[in-house]
């Protein structure tokens, strides 16, 4: 039996204030709490459906503690439209210490993204491409979002993400000659490029795109060519996708 | 003032159902309905707010009729949580003839997509790259749906998309010699493949992938390889993403 303060909290957690007031997240979904269990995370209270225990020995994991719940409690305190049959509340990571020097390989900044599907769509990217750090203005969608852990399928605890303002990061590429390179609407085509291996990618806001301040740091601008022969052409992709297309143009070379 | 009868009828064409029966569907969203306004589709009946009036001349376009509507009474009609200022019932368009021969170029097939979003955003990309003819299993979403119209953003209605049985596109593209490519997790590395111009490139249901009876058919398996180093690896890539990397390996060589 799970009491309404705890309902209350788990509600609350949709929101960054009380994410970080708490120092707790949510992760749900059978996968995922399956995946975060055999993680490093430390699961402060997993709630779950006899179904979920079942099929998965819980005693040998990390969790604090459990409740069983049935399916009708869990769609009451769950975030999602259609809750299967686990929840973990987890203690919030310490923020990662910013880097001394850019990472190796691909390094990607978001600036402003605002929508947790694309945050979560990108982070799992970038965890397939094997892109390890992420950095993100401030502005961005929390990481820790329910729906950005929900699109990451996992990934967001596979990569590290930084929050800076974007010259931070351009010093450190800087102290390396590393170029950066941004996605545009009216960039190089990315297709007749020699894209280098140590590089800093960065993609805009949805609506907006990349911010002037940040524009101006720019070394390489990077556009995905229009292949709509149509009168009306499509006018845009999704940021997602960008960057999904932009990650497999600069890896594509180095595949083995 | 909109009528109650008006308000079911608009709810009603969530479901496929009611979409076939009243022979219409929804827009919604000011760039998209604007955008319908300029296109070819039959709006019968366009609801807006004076805010959507003042900045859009309604006279000189296709709506059959038009009501003005306060912002209140339009979030009252809307299927979306944050609506914008207009909402156009649109006659469904007739289904396309099955073509006789296969389209020239890249044709893509869907089997069994059912995440509207997915469904929408490889609309998009379909558009982006030129890819004109999209062919689905009976059991996809319907490209109808008003969440698939939603991300597809406008390019519903550049794309043709057929609903048919993979064996009738497999008898059109033996007929002119054309492969049939699919995305695997265990294809062949697709950044070493010399991809033709002329192809099918088959993608499969979020959950399951491609159907058995599908990929008896296929001649050539594909696979985005995967980068990430840790001994737990990203999972999968999310089908519109896979999509979008796939469709720009077949378009690269091409771009101008």
């Amino acid at each position: 039996m799970i009491g309404k303060s705890t309902i209350k909290l788990i509600n609350s957690l949709a929101l960054k204030k009380y994410r970080s007031k708490e120092k707790l997240f949510l992760i749900e979904g059978d996968k995922m709490v399956k995946e975060a269990l055999d993680s490093d995370l430390n699961i402060e209270h997993l709630i779950v459906t006899s179904q979920f225990l079942a099929r998965y020995d819980i005693e040998q994991t990390n969790a604090v503690r459990h409740t069983e719940v049935d399916e009708r409690e869990l769609k009451k305190m769950s975030l999602l439209q259609h809750p299967q049959n686990s929840l973990a509340i987890c203690e919030l990571p310490e923020k990662p210490e910013f880097p001394a020097t850019l990472p190796d390989g691909l390094s990607v900044y978001l600036d402003g993204i605002q929508d947790p599907g694309n945050m979560g769509t990108i982070v799992r990217i970038c965890d397939w491409y094997g892109i390890k750090h992420i950095f993100c203005s401030p502005d961005s969608v929390d990481l820790y979002n329910p729906k950005v852990i929900q699109a990451s399928m996992g990934s967001f605890n596979r990569v590290t993400l930084f929050e800076c303002e974007f010259p931070e990061l351009f010093a450190l590429a800087q102290k390396s000659n590393t170029p950066c390179f941004g996605a545009f609407m009216n960039g190089e085509n990315i297709y007749q490029q020699q894209l280098p291996q140590q590089a800093v990618l960065v993609m805009g806001n949805e609506g907006n795109g990349i911010r002037e301040s940040v524009e101006k740091l720019i070394t390489n601008k990077l556009s995905i060519p229009n292949f709509s022969e149509n009168n009306v052409k499509a006018e845009s992709l999704n940021v997602s996708v960008a960057t999904a297309i932009i990650c497999s143009e600069f890896k594509r070379s180095y595949s083995k």
